[in-house]
């Protein structure tokens, strides 16, 4: 199991059992494709971050184990739809529902997700907290869009690609420990520093995620490499070498300006982002976070939860 | 205006300003594409099912005129993401989102709206009667997928065709009917009667657009024309033609079969559906369909909402 305390092991299986059971169709070919992408497992970040927030407080089990399975089906629905818009063949070193069903079944699949965990929601969480699931599933929708917005855009500002990879990614790990606190009833205090902390971990793990896409061979997390300058996406390390260097800068546009990308081309723009000094850059705004993240565990009550968030951060590094 | 109702027109110009005014994002893109879909219009039939099922019992106007906003938002999150799987490039005699923006926007838009609509929802409707619209948009994916897994299937049952235009399509107006009548206080017996109510007149509607389908040159509805026989799509001319006459079943399956298929093969084989007598079978079901509807009618109460729905069960037709 991924993470240290047994408590947590213990109500995350509780949570993968859920999935596997609980989440079905009368249609078949739709079980199938969620079986694939459901079971398809992950670390089940966003659950235990519902989980480990919820132990700050108190919480029938069954109701926390459906909270967390529906922010883990909520995050599922939007890899599904992702993986249309990418075009992408494998996640977690599996066949996509796109690559196996094809782009109908994806977008149905996702629909089918997205509305699934809505129900379950609705069915827990009173509806003043309902808004937090929805808004935040709203927001990295307008996140997508924003990276659609700005592919293939030179001069990308840093404050920019921190709202990006906010929406995108950090706004639905902020919301999971705002609703696992609130649905436990923990006090206005803990409820924001956990959706604080929540929110921070999120952008190191998409600044961590952009970082990883830089280094080549590295295929841990089941994606394939340069992905994102190939496809016209700058993160941090490209908008750091673009911004300082001019011919850095000129290598991306005209590698992104060509119908027919070289991988040598590159290669070479890869290596000079490295040498530009782009990936410590992006080390040194992993480590702000980080830091932003304990200060809010600080604020927080001792306590074996206060200990398992300790653990999820130190256990994000590059 | 469509509907002979005053009261029934000034609530849905209500509901036309609350889509122009309240669906908005931070995103700009998104607000245009969001525009282009949910200003262009169509007839507004989910939401003018909502108000007249409302006039049955008592609801505060604000709350009504959200109700049927969000419905009519869900309805366009599908229509969104079906023209995707189309490849639709007008619908209504617009350019469809998919068509101006691509795939990604396309796919990010529809969720949007899903999340936007089942918010608005959530703030308004009680969390026991938000699961009817949750499921509501469940078992439209569920007959999407239907409609996918029979894609060029012979052999098609009358009931899987029941099954499948009841799921896409008319456990929506069933859900429209049912939700306006629960938030405005009807008693079961009421609200049992709208929803059936409503579902009868989905699944006559659904038959019909089927039906104009196959009526070449009608382009009053914005689609092109023959589009589901000649993308594998069986309705019902086509499962009483093929089941009754083996020559058109075997010019279907052949048809079908190739890679190249030309206008002419189909211009002969919709002849020969319409020689058959499937235009008159389906006729005849609209007709059953249509009084399963007026029975319903005849449970509730006389009233002015009563004539409205007899109003707009008489202006469906072929």
């Amino acid at each position: 199991m991924f993470f240290e305390n047994q408590r947590l092991n213990n109500d995350i299986e509780k949570v993968e059992e859920n999935l596997r059971t609980n989440v079905t169709s009368k249609n078949q070919l739709l079980v199938k494709a969620i079986a694939d992408t459901v079971g398809a497992g992950g670390k089940r970040l966003r659950p235990a971050m519902v989980i480990a927030s919820s132990y700050f407080g108190k919480i029938r089990q069954d109701r926390l184990i459906k909270l967390a399975s529906a922010i883990e089906l909520l995050h599922t629905a939007t890899l599904v739809h992702d993986d249309v818009l990418d075009y992408s063949p494998f996640r977690r070193n599996r066949e996509t529902v796109y690559k196996k069903y094809g782009t109908d079944m994806a977008i149905y699949c996702g629909d089918f997700l997205y509305t699934k965990a809505l129900l379950m929601l609705a069915d827990i969480v009173p509806a003043k907290h309902l808004t937090i699931a929805a808004k935040a599933v709203k927001t990295i929708c307008e996140g997508e869009v924003d990276q659609y917005r700005d592919k293939y855009v030179m001069n990308l500002s840093v404050p920019s690609y921190l709202k990006r990879i906010s929406r995108k990614t950090a706004v639905l790990f902020g919301a999971s420990c705002a609703l696992g606190a609130l649905c436990a009833k923990c006090n206005h205090s803990i409820t924001n520093s956990l959706s604080k902390l929540g929110f921070y971990y999120g952008v190191m793990f998409q600044m961590i995620d952009d970082y990883r896409d830089y280094k080549s061979g590295d295929s841990e997390w089941g994606k394939p490499v340069f992905n994102d300058l190939s496809k016209g996406i700058l993160t941090l390390p490209g908008i750091y070498a673009c911004k300082n260097n001019k011919e850095i800068y000129q290598k991306v546009e005209n590698y992104w300006r060509k119908e027919e990308k070289s991988n040598e081309e590159l290669q070479d723009i890869i290596s000079q982002i490295y040498s530009s000094g782009g990936m410590e850059y992006t080390e040194n705004y992993i480590q702000r976070y980080r830091q932003k993240a304990f200060r809010e565990i600080e604020k927080l009550p001792k306590s074996e939860a206060r200990d398992i968030f300790a653990d999820l951060i130190n256990k994000l590094h590059i």
